[in-house]
């Protein structure tokens, strides 16, 4: 519960009074349809407007331009110039998510958690049951590392990350701060690397390099991020990777991407900064993708791209020529047709 | 071992004596290649059943409308209207698979399991070595968790439901009876919703709402799925998820639904009941399917559906039409020399 | 540490001395830029010879045919008809990763491990904590159990293989000789297979066949493989199945086969020996690969290929063709605007 008033002060740049009662609390953040009357809505689009203000909320957070001057609401209303920014802040200082942060019993460190005699670990660190922590290893101040969660030898966390429950991270691997890992995630197993003899056995080529992940990286549930061969797998500050995709050996993923479910990274390849992707897109192997590409859902990058923008598709084109080539796909068989009876009318025969 | 006047008796709709001595006892199902002189087989599809009928088995399930006038066997022979669902049946209760349902010890609570001291679990249930099980959490009469699985506070889990090993269920979530969740899965993770400033970077947009699966609800392994923003991401009753797919926060899978795998569905959609779709196959976010749509492999649902029906292809067409479309597509290169012939035929220069 | 000598007189076949000294030592097997003077560089492809040339390594292996009359450099130089089999050899020997195959502890089997009664364990086994194995389950000698791993009952592992942690291995499954299995990985779940009543309710169908994997068989991370109906789900000998995809039940990997990430193989097909598939291929269920058959990455087998060779696309065509067939996707927009122009000049109307 907090007054609407501490959040215009916690965030003046964000929250600006506009109507209403400034001493009222609420309890919690909704949509409209949960919304009770203590309940506060961020209307991150205008269209959602209405149906906030016939919701039961107390307040509502409000596009800034929204507030027209013939805007009237029996509701307190604060207006933002990032209703989106304003949740996120708001949540995460006033209503986090911490159930998933709790150590299980009495003491921070589980008594059925495995933590080898060499590592070290910060202050206010929160060991969950059955967890596994190898040799050397290093967990910086106020992390959480979630319950059968296993960490290999000489790999070092930065302070305020949160491993979720059932991770591994391989040895050798360095986590930045504030980084968030979810369930069911590998970190650093080795890479798809084979030799071949004449015969066609094969003979695994072993990886030496880890993975890094810089701070504030966030990598999602049922990822694979393998380690590199003899250079490290890196992902750059503040990438937030979506659940269910793989980054093989030797990869870089740029500061800041916005990476959705479903990727697929193949091996020694490189995005840059701000890369976003949409769901089950692709990249393959030992290319190099520019700085601020925005790529389409179940697109494939085949070739280098070198001049930021949007792109699509496979082959990779510009998003706007996909955009046209995928809209032709559905008329083939009537473009066909047509062919065959302009041959018909022209006289000409298949070769 | 069972004998054949019980089978008979047990399910007298699914199961009518057609030849043969019923009192003769089979100990296991098996197909064809496997029979032994004991074993019975459920022929689904009348092409097995010559090979069914030239096998070592002692009995037969054959479609009801296979057992023809001159039909003869020197077997035991069943008919059944629906010989596959006869053969789920029998199976189920005659010969069911118990082995991952084991207590490892001789209690039924594993001396190295974690069970939070707030925890109430139900009569008969089985948690295997290794378990964590947060505060409040609530388990059914029966249900079996399975080793090195993780349910966080105040997560409830119907009765008889199995958790195999290894599962990660996030904190407040609803598990219904009689479900079934495979290992390395990932229920009730946050999902990917992130704001931005102005500098590029991300913040994310904690989730409130919970994942819900209701009753008889099947999860394969490998799988994702995310908890909702306020709204909870919800499975419907009987809705059958097969392994390595993802599932984004707030969507809805409809009663009944069959998703094979590889699926992939991004935020806050709903598809309807009976949904049926092919390995790989998606949809894309904020947009609804309509009850009793089926969907072929490696189609992207990008529009909504409003009408019952078969559907495919990127974009998504009429199953119909997009099979036209994909068996052109082999064509196009010589569609486009045909094209470029008749342009010189006419004289038409390019633009 | 080892000499040069000592390299060229462990694989003679495979090192060849061709100038420098071999009583020199080195200490680290490397890439050009993370070379130290003590470092040697395997140079598998004659692109990047010029770039070791240049690095700080003490010793180069070459591609035979790179060592040209002309050739001079003041490092040690080996020759190699196959520089990438020395580079595994040598380093699997010389350099091995063992930091994720140790004991936790000073015995070898991790005191909060839970191993059955009834189980047997060979000579030199490792067992890392948390480890759950089932009753009756059989582990070769110098086996590593990685942590917080399932094995459940009556499963058989052969020598010398190494479990990484996380890993589940359901009931009743064979794991052969020198298998590698990676976190997250799912092997031996149920099959999805549903039977139907009248109403839209679905039944499994319980499946009693197993997972084999033969020997030399390396599965990736996030992987899941299903246990067959009757027979078995084989994966054979000295395949080598990269990370995060989905074998149905039923199915079998031909000997030697390599396959990449993100592969997802339908129930009850079969691909013959030294199948080779690019990212995120698929084959279709109940369809049979012959040998030597090599399908391009984002690939649909949808039909049985008889015939050794190269393929790709959707629907699948030779490689040449589908090579064809996608030069030709980008170009559709503007083959439709011809038609459109050559039906205006002939006068032909929309039917």
């Amino acid at each position: 519960m907090v007054t609407l008033l501490e959040l215009t002060k916690s965030f003046p740049d964000l929250l600006k009074h506009y109507s209403g009662d400034l001493n009222k609390s609420v309890t919690n953040p909704s949509d409209a349809d949960l919304a009770r009357d203590s309940s506060i809505i961020f209307v991150q689009n205008p269209k959602y407007l209405q149906g906030a203000l016939n919701s039961k909320a107390m307040a509502l957070v409000i596009p800034e331009n929204s507030a027209t001057s013939d805007f009237d609401s029996d509701k307190v209303i604060l207006t933002s110039k990032n209703p989106a920014l304003a949740q996120s802040v708001v949540c995460l200082k006033h209503f986090p998510v911490t159930k998933n942060k709790t150590s299980y019993q009495d003491s921070l460190i589980a008594s059925s958690a495995f933590v080898h005699s060499t590592a070290k670990l910060g202050k206010s660190v929160i060991i969950q049951p059955n967890v596994v922590i190898g040799p050397n290893v290093v967990i910086g101040d106020n992390c959480v590392i979630g319950a059968n969660s296993c960490i290999e030898a000489d790999t070092v966390i930065g302070e305020g990350t949160h491993i979720h429950p059932q991770v591994f991270i391989g040895h050798s691997c360095k986590i930045g701060k504030n980084c968030e890992i979810h369930p069911q995630t590998s970190i650093g197993t080795e890479g798809y690397g084979y030799s071949h003899d004449e015969k066609g056995n094969h003979y695994r080529i072993p990886h030496y390099g880890a993975v890094i992940l810089e701070d504030d990286v966030h990598i999602g549930a049922n990822y694979s991020i393998d380690r590199g061969t003899f250079k490290d797998t890196i992902i750059h500050k503040g990438a937030k990777l979506d659940n269910h995709g793989h980054i093989a050996h030797n990869c870089e993923i740029g500061e800041n991407s916005l990476v959705t479910a479903g990727f697929l990274m193949a091996g020694s390849g490189k995005v840059g900064k701000n890369f976003v992707c949409g769901g089950r897109s692709a990249v393959a192997g030992h290319l190099e993708v520019c700085d601020n590409v925005m790529i389409s859902g179940v697109s494939n990058v085949t070739k280098p791209i070198t001049k930021p923008g949007k792109y699509g598709g496979f082959p990779i084109q510009s998003y706007a020529d996909n955009t046209k080539t995928l809209a032709t796909l559905p008329l083939l068989p009537k473009l066909r047709k047509e062919v065959a009876k302009i041959k018909k009318t022209l006289g000409i025969s298949d070769d």
